[in-house]
């Protein structure tokens, strides 16, 4: 672990030697406060991870390993004003801080940034790492809408939910390390066994998410306990009760889904009630080891001595036990 | 002009054969409804005719053309959500139609598409039109932040009225002649005049638009008679007027500016008379005059036989007629 907090310092130090400059201050101040609020720089990790992996030099990975967290950000920045949060890693958020328009335009800016510093290798190579980060951007934006529609559809099924949260989560992952794979010159192959191993762990983390919210200690998950429940968000949870529920269960989870009026701790004990007994925790972990067992096959696969890999193996099991 | 109608089918041909496709309808139908509602398609037109103007083929040039016509309208959804406008060419705004959420990342995605079709060329050149499009991105998102910023200040000084406008909306057709110009492969200075043709042109072109929203025949003009002066706009014509004005014109604009609750006719009358006392119509007149000679002389130091610029003066003349 040595080696990854290392990484870290890299990400850290060049975020903290290229903040943003221009003017007016209004449209800079929110990307250097929202980049500056932290978090585990996952994205750039996974890159400079893999490019060292694949005998790559990482000082050529860390320009677009910077532009995959300028991204990242950008689409929190953005998601906080379509979904009116007013909190990001316990500070304000930008559209609170400032205003709507402001993190509308911010937001806007950096996607440009994100693009600048994406841009920064060379001769093929930029080409190849410009097309992938287009493909996920894209992908990137469909989840998001998807995730919107489903708030107002009843009929969304497990497997929508799945390519949901591939689109809008797993992708990006994918797309680091497949970065990073690229400022490498590694082949073709290994560059989208390194990505499908991304999407498959994203999608794994994300389903541990779901349950957790739910099963886990909320003191140490750092969120509302079951907040999920609390605003019927349609997580892979709920939607496996609804698929297995029969007719009596199904009328139970329709009493409390989708009514804000119940008092907090009587409606989650309710819905977690009838997740236990259709089983819905002990299903989910499956589902979710199922996913990481698919990464582990593609990691296997990537044609590099094995030693080599450790790294990302450690940092993917450093990652879950963070969470679960 | 008939070449420049066959440049015109040219861009409606490709934006008819190449609507964006893809899921979720929500995301992506926005995008074809907003470029739908047609347009001059002023920027593609400019880089279509700087690329035959120097000897480039107009056939490489169509897709960054395209691209720079998407990011138009990428600014202007996200613009109308800024400005809750509720129309745009007189129908319903996205955030309208649809709603906030959507028209941001509709709007997003736009963005993101609009990469797409700058990277639509080979080797340097592709390079040298992305660097170009990120400076020239990360300038229209100054300008627009410049804009909101002004709103709420009252101590905004021509000159920075100007480089506003030279960010929000000059920059754009100085690259869009930029692109065209780096496609035929011409002469950094060549592409580097043009850029600053574009840009005093555009500079010229507001001037004008801001002149005739005051002075022009409303319904030539296509819009409410002197919106400025009803929603106090911080045009040329209102800050090169208190530059001018003693101080009883002062108080005399400042009993209209800044209070919505006069009767609109007395209103306009009453900011019309002090301009008329100022000479502030000529003034603007002439400023206008004046970026649009210095662009003339920008183009005749074009390494370029004369007879090639003739359509991009004419183009020029045609777009001042539309609004004079």
């Amino acid at each position: 672990m040595e080696e990854l907090s290392r990484y870290q310092q890299l990400i850290e130090n060049m975020l903290e030697r290229h903040r943003f400059e221009g003017k007016p201050a209004n449209l800079y101040d929110p990307l250097n406060y929202l980049m500056g609020l932290g978090g585990k720089r996952l994205r750039p990790m996974l890159t400079l991870i893999a490019c060292d992996m694949m005998h790559g030099d990482i000082g050529k990975a860390v320009m677009p390993a910077i532009g995959l967290e300028v991204f990242h950000n950008f689409t929190l920045m953005h998601d906080d004003i379509m979904d009116e949060a007013p909190l990001r890693r316990g500070s304000e958020t930008v559209h609170m801080k400032w205003n709507m328009p402001t993190a509308i335009l911010s937001g806007d800016l950096m996607l440009v940034k994100a693009y600048e510093w994406m841009m920064m290798s060379e001769g093929l190579t930029r080409i190849k790492i410009l097309e992938t980060f287009n493909k996920t951007a894209t992908e990137v934006c469909e989840g998001q809408q998807f995730d919107m529609d489903f708030e107002s559809r009843d009929d969304v099924t497990v497997p929508e939910y799945l390519k949901m949260i591939e689109l809008k989560t797993a992708v990006l992952l994918g797309c680091a390390l497949k970065v990073g794979a690229l400022v490498a010159e590694a082949d073709e192959s290994d560059a989208d066994l390194l990505y499908d191993f991304g999407i498959s762990t994203g999608i794994g983390f994300q389903l541990m998410d779901d349950i957790l919210d739910v099963f886990g200690d909320a003191s140490k998950v750092g969120k509302q306990d079951a907040g999920d429940i609390l605003a019927d968000k349609k997580t892979f949870l709920l939607l496996e009760a609804y698929a297995r529920a029969d007719e009596s269960q199904k009328r139970e989870l329709n009493r409390w889904i989708g009514h804000k009026a119940h008092d907090p701790k009587t409606k989650i004990d309710a819905v977690k009630a009838v997740y236990k007994v259709l089983n819905i925790e002990e299903i989910a972990r499956q589902k979710a080891n199922e996913y990481f067992m698919k990464a582990e096959h593609l990691l296997d696969a990537v044609k590099v001595e094995s030693s080599r890999k450790q790294k990302l193996r450690n940092y993917a099991e450093y990652l879950k036990n963070r969470i679960s």
